[in-house]
């Protein structure tokens, strides 16, 4: 397929790597030029501006956050502006449901197509085409996509024609991965200070009921206190889980859980930690013990 | 073997009987006898008072809760004044790690061996030898109990001498699955409020990141609003809690999150839901959003 | 002095009655022309645009939220384009600080003066001119409006001279009130059901360590359980907390207690209490504990 | 009135001088000898026994905790076998619902009288007779007492027939208490951080709202940050919430903001604050805000 590809970050960078190999024909762009380099070396065609990305069969978004995506979206010879007609725009970041809800009503109003398709997964998991991606739109869009998602993800999870309920799906993950890391970091100081074992109190743990990727990986980091580098930092676990509770703030839904798991979060930043990887809020169960340093 | 064993509920019936039909030579004793019938009927001697049970190579204590254990323990004629030198007493309930410890040094004064061994698993997987045994205490102990544990679990994990130390991996265990209750009921209060099809989400969730069996078992429970009959009820979610809790409080471990369990948990009693499954404190937060009736 | 005053809500009313009743030169703007009316009988005279109010000495914004003020500032014809050199805009609403700084800093660079003086008390104290005026900004502008505010307050307290500070200070009043709420909730929740008489409960608390007008005033409404008609609607509430919370996220300041209140908040709206006052999430400990209904 | 005193501490000392003073006929015992000396010198009799304390008109209770209480009761030669009868047993401490009902179950078994009449006040207003007393029990006992009373408080408090009704009442005025600690930690954490000045923030409080001695007291040692000497200990403090949620567990009563607190004790003992005056919880909500260094 024709691809305009926007955001080039460490995920986006591999997942338009791949698209290229697969013989995709992508057209890439970056506000900071220096990361479209390695994939024009690799084929792909460079954008000087949005605008130009917004040809062919679709165009993929896999930016930061809501401002990044609201400017490539609104700003003069932005998407709204630019898509031809005929086009997808597969929007693939974690943003908040009020965005994804407004970019889908101005495509609609200029007659554009759009679909939701947030994925769950690392870096290294995009550059492996493991991610698994949740999808929302149109039926059809989202069928004509799989040529795409195929190469990048081991899974799609289609969630029904509302845009939407793709975001909020992927925020209510990123929430339910978060709050294990609270339970964990909870759990380990609990039993630290009773002085348990913490490899064999985690061994415990995942080789019954928690024999779950999740708990494996960041059970790990913890034991280990190994927040560095950073898989996913901690400013990006706190802006989701206030993407989370906006989603709760719009609907009346009270969050008692990711309250906490915001607090958590701030009080890492408060205490420098922003860079950390976010299992890094587990460290608070222990410094509020009184036990070990905050991090970092 | 020959083994005495006291405390025939759902959990012990079960495993009496796996003992029994593997060869061991049991002495059952229960405080309402006619739980014991079934036993006699497979072959068990039948004890009438504690102490008749306390004589081979080991005893099980499978009781309901401390108040049980400790009057069996403590009382005239209990397990402390009763029990041979020689004899193993394995503490097999949850129960408060200072119970456990006062259990431990009456044990160790009397120059009795005394080692904990909690289980996690439900009555079916107790049926089926299909337990994870968490054990602590003096090795060589744990060891000669393998015999025993080989046949009620798939898994025996050492925590070290301690006894207690499986006592608070136990507790933390069943804290991090009451955690895992709270996340996903807030997760899906969200979801079903946004209007994502739950059965879709929790598919997402178990195909994905989150691929262990609590996450099976009680999302399962929580889309269908299946909460009776109670696997696990929840005035034993409470029980253990504030166990959990109380381990916390000794220590100087503060435990927000098992905080807000225990909020829940008493909620829950409060409207009237004391003999549900602990997973209905999952529909507190979809009344708390304004959505559905309490529990029952 | 020859005063504009925008916002003629039930607050607003009550000060723009007080002013011309001082002898103040008045123009009076509101959305809704009905509001006008009884204070143009009062002598006041009538802007149909913001423009028309932005003459003389002093403008006062009394606006019910953030987005009723930003559209009065920055729309074509508003505050920012339309504010005589020398005159002040005194915005005297409960908003947030960022709407307070972007304010400061658009009157700043106009060359406008710009102070911050939002209010502590209810309808009754305005019309009285009893309320408490929380002032910061430049000190010769706050003084030069003590005339102004020795009408509608009993007493001007002065911040310095950054506005935010006394927004800041006003939003944390609020969420020190609701907390007052909270706990009195709480408390009176748990000995009710303990079989304490409430009005003997009330009258220790407020005859001892507890005695202040927010203790009195809203010990007697939770008593009584009386939260209509609302003095301050909830909705109200949960906008003050919601901008409490702005503040700490911005700052990265953890709030657990505004999070409590946030989802209590969140709560009520969802059961269909909006319109009660916002005293009425004392209801939600009783009805936590199983005691009485869910408001209204 | 010819009265036994039992318990000499800060709170006990004083309060004995006082009665003293006022012609009362005191036996005083306390478990270290040492506190007894200044009274006697000011004409107390000396108690070598808690028997010997039980004699006369009343003998009143001012023990530091439930295990203090509970072993003066119920001992050999304790003071359920000891108090005369006609004798009445005033219990002043601030002690659990549940040791409170067993003591008043087993006076009323052995025929004897029983009024729980637990204070308000520090160690100051106990030596000025200034404490509030909130009473419970057989109507005609408490005013039998008043006379004592009188001489110990400004104002009695009658609470109804059951004595623990004055117990509850007591907790949750501490858990009152407790809350305006914290609401004010956060408050003053997050106008701190964004520049207010903080003595000129609790004037606006005080001056206004919180016009009480509660938010007086702790409001300037909060901003002085002067936890130290201890007027009430945080050890105290933390026994007081455990108390109150101990009713709430009892009763099924969620109390999420002693929850709170309760965490916010523990963490603040696990970090060595134990003798500070509880106010120091405020502390915690600087120190998660990345600002200062945790108490002590």
């Amino acid at each position: 397929m024709k691809v305009g590809f926007i955001g080039l970050g460490n995920m986006g960078g591999a997942m338009a790597a791949r698209l290229l190999a697969a013989g995709h024909e992508l057209t890439v762009y970056n506000r900071s030029a220096d990361k479209t380099r390695p994939l024009v070396a690799l084929g792909a065609r460079l954008a000087t501006r949005v605008a130009e990305a917004c040809h062919g069969d679709a165009v993929i978004t896999m930016l930061a956050n809501d401002e990044a995506l609201e400017r490539t979206a609104f700003d003069q010879g932005g998407l709204i502006a630019s898509c031809e007609r005929g086009l997808t725009h597969i929007s693939m970041s974690t943003i908040s449901i009020s965005l994804s809800a407004r970019i889908a009503a101005a495509h609609a109003e200029a007659g554009q197509a759009f679909i939701a398709a947030p994925v769950f997964g690392r870096p290294e998991a995009a550059a492996a085409g493991k991610l698994f991606i949740i999808a929302a739109g149109e039926r059809a869009r989202v069928d004509a996509c799989e040529t795409l998602f195929s190469v990048l993800g081991q899974k799609t999870f289609y969630l029904g024609t509302e845009p939407t309920a793709a975001n909020v799906v992927k925020l209510s993950g990123n929430f339910l991965i978060a709050s294990v890391l609270e339970s964990l970091g909870e759990a380990m100081a609990l039993t630290a200070k009773a002085g348990v074992d913490q490899r064999a109190f985690l061994d415990v743990l995942t080789s019954t009921l928690f024999n779950a990727p999740v708990y494996k990986t960041y059970g790990s980091m913890i034991v280990e206190q190994r927040f560095e580098p950073a898989g996913f930092a901690a400013t990006f676990g706190l802006k989701d889980i206030r993407l989370a509770l906006a989603v709760g703030d719009h609907l009346n839904v009270p969050l008692p859980l990711a309250s906490l798991l915001r607090d958590r979060f701030l009080a890492l930043l408060a205490q420098g930690g922003e860079s950390l990887d976010w299992s890094a809020i587990s460290r608070l169960s222990f410094t509020d013990a009184g036990q070990g340093h905050a991090p970092p």
